[in-house]
Formats: structure tokens, C-alpha cells, sequence
């Protein structure tokens, strides 16, 4: 039998295995499953897309169906739905949404890469029209369509995504309120750098950001659409249009009834390889677990770029290359309205959770000359183990350059690096791009001066 | 007797030394002999001053003589010149410029911070007006003063000095030419990237490049100011304004006639300590010669970001405490025009110079989504040995955000990263600042295949 590359599921990481497998390997089969009507997409960009900063959908599909098979000789299937791995026999049931026939198809190899999708509460109103989850490319289109008409719109959760949200319909003109039962927005961020950007939000962009809430029921009109939310303590909020935000599920059902393994954190368990523990069955992307780099514990962050990083790792072992996935920082960035939001590594409140003996420092500065025109504030918190003096990790916000920054302390966490190594980092110089002494040195000088 | 520190030249190391030092010990006599009217500027300002970008000449000046006797407690001694250094009685021969009045003063340690000067060649016309260098603030002013009213302004030199003054005067409203002896504007980068390079400023910006030429002589009008230059085949070029940017040298008389010894780039040999072979005696800044991080060999690049570090470097050490300085990549980044252009450790011509076993990738890419409006081209070029696989040194020109990606490689570079630990580092990804794979990562992929 031909060998045959059989990949579930095509954005990111399936996408990605696909071609970086056809590129390795020009005779093998291969064939991508996927129950969605688009593939290779950027779902990152959706935000942008519904407030059209880009206009032209076709641009943010990266590859078509037809480019696959024309330009890459692979077979693409959308519309399909795997319902079924049998080890076994090396195969898998399918069945055609469109028509509801099923049939096997067999594998020499198997991607799974069938990503996550947004967690959908269960309450009163939630079938009402304008209601709505942002996860597939799907979803951006009904959003976009609804966000036209809309102009009071009720975000649930103040996530990256719920806060890219929050900017993409404030440029449509809507008034927006955010609603998050944390008693912080950005969850994922410490408090102090999280007050920092909600300050930024209510007071600059007007913003509404209720914190320690949660929404409890919709109310909708005579036709069906939603006209208020009422919180959990009986607050009614006017809102044409809402988005629950509120997090994300690995996809794990399909491989969890084939007998694949899962983590602690409920995602495939895959080892450096990208191999799961079932033989010739891989999985890559949003659906799997990773090792956190500096604990060295399993984690589950799903982010667009590391599902890249593995569907190309995957690909290369499955065609016979090496290639090893290390693991993650959970290293992010985001635009939040002029703000730029960045993080890598452990925050404050994760080195607590893992008994680290850590220091830390805030400092904040310009991120370039300050008598250069556009010089703008970053604030930056650095975080390092007080025994081994190690950098465990950064956040960087402000309306200056962030991003610069985080990728510096990234790769010197990738390289394991020492508060007193940054000092060493020759960074670059000039006015229009930092001060003579970079705020990543001077907060590393800070934080020495600390430990 | 007191311990007393005297810093001779006061502008970025020299300046950085003296807050430090009394940041380390509030006791300490400590002050600054300078033979310039100005001290604590920055001297890489200067190009935005002269075309009005930055309009307020007291921006530039980060601290005054005032602030430094108020705040600091430090006496600043300007137009004051130090004539002799005499360790033996650890003492300098100062003389006051307005007056000519000689005296010395007792020393428990000594800092020489004399920077360096621009070379002026020797040639008919050079006593013109309206002819420049470009190194203190004194030439700063002088041809901001001259630059309004000048058209056609011709530059000797296109280093990135000459470049950003190309852009300084371009934004003027000059009539701009750039003449150049090597073969290729911006020698310290590859040729490859010097072309692209002078393409934009040729095709864009209508710039005028002359290479393999030089100017010959200088032609005056009747008011003694310059009105022509002449090449060395014979051109002649009309100019009311002209500036060598051809080459600095670093001051270094002061110390050789003290008996303090050289390095074989002719800077000031100091340790990683900062301390020249004199016990109390230290250097920094651009007077001294520096390590090169990836080859070991001494080199003298002279940066603002490398003098501020030595500053604070031989403060911490002339205050009893400990610090090293552990060499430099020779990273530097400059804007000309819409152009960001960075490099970090070797070229390529470095590279075979110093006999490496190299491999080289050149990629161009989009610096953001591609979709996502202000995506810009960056061209990355990484060098790595063949042998190890370590990384040796990047260049990274575009319109795009070259800056960020360069200091990936100055941090990755420091910790001694191969081409293969560079796919391991979890760089942020958003569409507004990345694509989903960074433009590093693919740059870095390429050259494994390569390898």
C-alpha cells in the first residue's frame, strides 16, 4: 500500500503538517480531513476582519482546497467529519456531513490536529440571534455580519481574545461593556499590570469593564434577538450584540475514544516528537498539552504559533527527519486598542504556585530617547529565582514598544539566562528605537541590585 | 585624604560613571573635567536636532552642570583641559581654556572617558565655511545653523552617520549627494545588503551615490564659503554645504603620554573591569578598545549603548563593588529614511576574514501577518558556523521591524545559541507584529536545511 498522511483538521497545525510533509516527501499521500467549511486560515486575524481593518476575506485564507491540491498534490476534504480511529486496523470512519454517508479510509500515519473550541455556557438565552462565540472562521463571518447593525455590545470574559474584541467592535462604533468574574481583567497577567491596561480602557477608550460578575441569563425581543443581559446580581445591561469569551476546550473526544492518552491538563499527551502513545498516530496544535520551559510541567495554552512550530515538527518525524518540539513560555502578545500587551515565561502569581523563592521589579520607562517625537511608556515586571538569580519570566505593557522586549527576555529564557547575563545582551541603539540603556537592561539592573 | 574621582570627559560613559559612582557611595568627592562647553548629551541625537525633528536643544542635554552639583553633588569643571596625567603623584595638569590658567588636582581614581573625534582630512578648502564635521554638540549647532540656509549639501562618507545626515538634510529640503570610496555604501554591512539598501535611497528618495570616489579639493566663493567640490576624476559638483563623515578616531593622546597602553586597534586596552594597565586608572566609553563577544579578538567600535554600559561598569568597580564587561556583538541599528537597518556580531566578510567555516541564508519576508495593513519586507541574513552550528552574526535591513528581530539574534548570540536553539525560542505571535512563523524562525529553518 502507498504511504498515507492522513491529517484531521486544517487550520494551523494541520495545514502547516501538510505542507512542510509534501515538501519533505513528494510521493507520499496525503489527505486532510476537516468538518469546517475553510482551512488554512489565520483565526488571529478575525478581530481585525470584523472591524474591517481587512476587507478582503480571500486574504485570510491562506491556502484553499485547490491551491492544496494543485500546488501541493494534497487532497483536501472539508466537510468531512472523522468519527471514528481504529488503531487497529490503521484506519478511520468518516462521514460526509453533506450527505451522511460513512466509510473508512486507511492510514500509514495520523495527524490529529483538531484544535479547540470556545467553551459555550448553558443558559437562559442562549439561542437567541446575536449571541456569539469566536472561534472558527465561521463564527468571524456570522459576527461580522450581526456587528453591522449592532451598536451596544456585552463582552463576556476579558481575555486577549475578549479585549481584541472589545477594540474590533469599538471601532465599529459600538458601546461596549466587558463583564469578567475574576477580580482582574487579562486573568492570565498579575493584577498590577492588569490595573494598569484596565485604568488605560476606562479612562481613555470609555470602556465598561465589570469585574467579579458573571452574566446569568439573556433577554431577547419579539424577534429573537437579544436586547439585555442581567448579571448574577439582577443588573440588566442593554446589549444588541454578545460574545462569550470565556475560554477554551481541547478537542480530545475523537482521540480520547481511541484509546490516545491525555495530560493532566485534559489535552493529548504527545512527547517531544509530537507522538502520542498510540504508534503512527501524532497530534499537533491546539489539541495537545505542552512542557512549560522553565517549570517543566505540563501546561495547556493554545496559541497560533506554537501550532506551527508542531504541525511542521510533527511532519518531519512522521516523513523520517528529527525534529523536537521543547516546549513553551506561553509567550504572547496582543493589541489592545494603542496598548501593546506582552508576556513570556511565569508571571508573579505562577511562581508562587510552583514554590519558587523568586524577586521581582516594575519599572517603567520610555521605550525610546525621551526627546525622540514618538517615544512611548512600557512598564515592565521582570521575575527571577533569588537562588539560581535566573530570569523566570516578563511582562511587558504600555503604549511604547513591548514587543522588542519580550522577545528579548524569550530567548534569554530559551537559553536560560541569568539577571546578570541581560546585562551583557549588546543591544542595539539608536534614538528613534531606544534609550542608550535599554528598559530591558535597566530593569535587570534594578532587579540585581534587589536579589 | 578625601577619596576623590575625577571623570575626564563628561558626555555618555564619562556622565553615566559620575551618577553611579555617587549612587554607589554618597561620600565621595567626585568630578568631571571637560574640555567642551557641554557634557550629558546625546550625541546621536544630533542628526534629528539639525533637520527640526526635535526642535528644543534642552532635550538633548540630559544633565546639566546645575543638576549635577544639585542633584549629584558632583562639580563639573567644562572648558577645562586636561593636559597631563601623572600617576606616579596621582595627579592631573588641568588647564582653564578662558583663562589659561594651569593647576593640578589630586586623583584617588581616575576615569578617562575622552571619546573620540571625527577625521578631518587634510585638503584645499577645508577652512571654508560651511564645511563640517559631525561629533559634538558645538557641530551640531554649527550645521543646524548653516543647514537653513544651505540647498545642495554634499557628504563625504556613508556610514550610518552620513546616512542619517543624508535623511537629516533630505528632510531639510536639501539637494543631497553621498560620495564614497569603498565600493558599496555602508561598509560594516555585506555588499548584498549595502545594495538593497542604496536602491531605496536611489530609486525612493532620489539620493545621489557616488562610490569608489573621493572628494579632491573644496572651491570657495567670494565670501570664503564652500561652493564646489571636487572629485578625484575631475568632477565637479555644485554644493553649499559640505560634511565628512569619513571615519572617527578615539582620543587616546592624553592616556598614551601618561605611559597607559594602547590595544592593537589603537584605543585604550582595559580589562573586563574597565582598569587600564595603571593601577587606579580606568577608561571607558569610546576612547577604548573592546572584545569582540564571538571571536575573542579585540576591536574598537564605538557606540553610545557600549559607553554607557563601561560607564556604569567602572563606576560600580572604582566604588569597591564588582562588575565585568563582557564585550561586545557590535550590534547597531539605524533608521535611514523608512529604512531600519541593524547588525549584531559577524558579517559575512568578517566571517571569512577570520577564517570561519561558515553558512549563509538570506530570506525576505513580511514582518507582520501578511494580511494585516502595515506588513513591511525585512531581509534577514544570518551567518552560522558550519562546525558548531552556533550562530556568528545577523544583519536585518526593511522597511519592516528589523530592530525586534535583531536583538533576537544579539540575545541568542550572547548566550552562544546554534541555528537549531533558535526554532526553540516561544517568540510572540499577534498579526500586528508577527506572522504566525517569525520571519527569524523561517530565516533560521533555512539554514538548517543549508547545514
Amino acid at each position: 500500500m502507498q504511504e498515507h498522511l492522513i491529517i484531521i483538521g486544517g487550520v494551523a497545525a494541520g495545514a502547516k503538517a501538510a505542507s512542510k510533509a509534501r515538501k519533505e516527501n513528494p510521493d507520499l499521500k496525503i489527505s486532510i480531513y476537516t468538518e469546517g467549511r475553510h482551512i488554512s486560515y489565520s483565526a488571529c486575524a478575525l478581530p481585525y476582519y470584523i472591524e474591517d481593518l481587512i476587507t478582503d476575506q480571500s486574504k485570510l485564507l491562506i491556502r484553499s482546497p485547490e491551491i492544496f491540491k494543485t500546488k501541493y498534490n494534497i487532497d483536501v476534504f472539508t466537510e468531512y467529519r472523522v468519527i471514528e480511529i481504529l488503531p487497529d486496523s490503521k484506519e478511520i470512519q468518516v462521514e460526509d456531513i453533506k450527505t451522511g454517508n460513512k466509510f473508512k479510509v486507511k492510514y500509514s500515519a495520523l495527524l490529529i490536529s483538531t484544535g479547540a473550541r470556545a467553551f459555550m455556557p448553558n443558559m437562559e438565552g442562549m439561542n437567541l440571534n446575536n449571541v456569539f462565540i469566536l472561534r472558527s472562521f465561521a463564527d468571524g463571518i456570522a459576527i461580522k455580519n450581526s456587528s453591522a447593525k449592532a451598536r451596544k455590545t456585552v463582552i463576556a470574559g476579558t481575555g486577549y481574545i475578549g479585549l481584541e474584541m472589545a477594540e474590533s467592535f469599538y471601532n465599529s462604533g459600538h458601546d461596549v461593556t466587558m463583564i469578567e468574574q475574576s477580580n482582574q481583567i487579562l486573568p492570565v497577567l498579575d493584577i498590577e499590570m492588569a490595573e494598569q491596561i484596565q485604568k488605560y480602557l476606562e479612562e481613555e477608550k470609555q470602556l465598561k469593564i465589570i469585574l467579579n460578575n458573571k452574566i446569568k441569563r439573556l433577554i431577547g425581543n419579539e424577534n429573537n434577538t437579544v436586547k439585555q443581559i442581567e448579571t448574577n446580581d439582577a443588573k440588566i445591561i442593554d446589549a444588541d450584540l454578545v460574545l462569550f469569551s470565556i475560554g477554551i476546550r481541547p478537542n480530545v473526544e475523537l482521540a480520547q475514544s481511541a484509546g490516545i492518552e491525555l495530560g493532566e491538563t485534559g489535552a493529548i499527551k504527545v512527547n517531544e516528537k509530537m507522538q502520542t502513545n498510540i504508534p503512527d498516530i501524532y497530534a499537533a496544535g491546539d489539541c495537545v498539552e505542552d512542557i512549560d520551559m522553565i517549570t517543566g510541567k505540563p501546561v495547556w495554552m493554545p496559541l497560533g504559533s506554537s501550532a506551527n512550530k508542531q504541525g511542521r515538527i510533527a511532519a518531519i518525524n512522521i516523513t523520517g527527519g528529527k525534529a523536537r518540539f521543547k516546549g513553551v513560555l506561553r509567550s504572547y502578545v496582543s493589541k489592545v486598542f494603542d496598548y501593546t500587551v506582552a508576556k513570556t515565561g511565569l508571571t508573579e502569581k505562577e511562581a508562587q504556585k510552583y514554590n519558587y523563592n523568586y524577586e521581582i521589579i516594575i519599572v517603567t520607562h520610555k521605550d525610546k530617547s525621551s526627546y525622540y517625537p514618538d517615544a512611548r511608556e512600557i512598564t515592565i515586571k521582570l521575575i527571577a529565582d533569588k537562588h539560581t538569580r535566573k530570569l523566570l519570566g516578563a511582562q511587558i505593557i504600555g503604549k511604547g514598544d513591548a514587543d522588542k522586549r519580550i522577545n528579548i527576555i524569550a530567548t534569554a529564557l530559551t537559553a536560560g539566562m541569568t539577571v546578570d547575563d541581560i546585562q551583557d545582551i549588546d543591544i542595539t541603539y539608536a534614538p528613534p528605537y531606544s534609550p542608550a540603556i535599554d528598559p530591558v537592561i535597566i530593569a535587570a539592573q534594578n532587579l540585581q541590585e534587589k536579589l
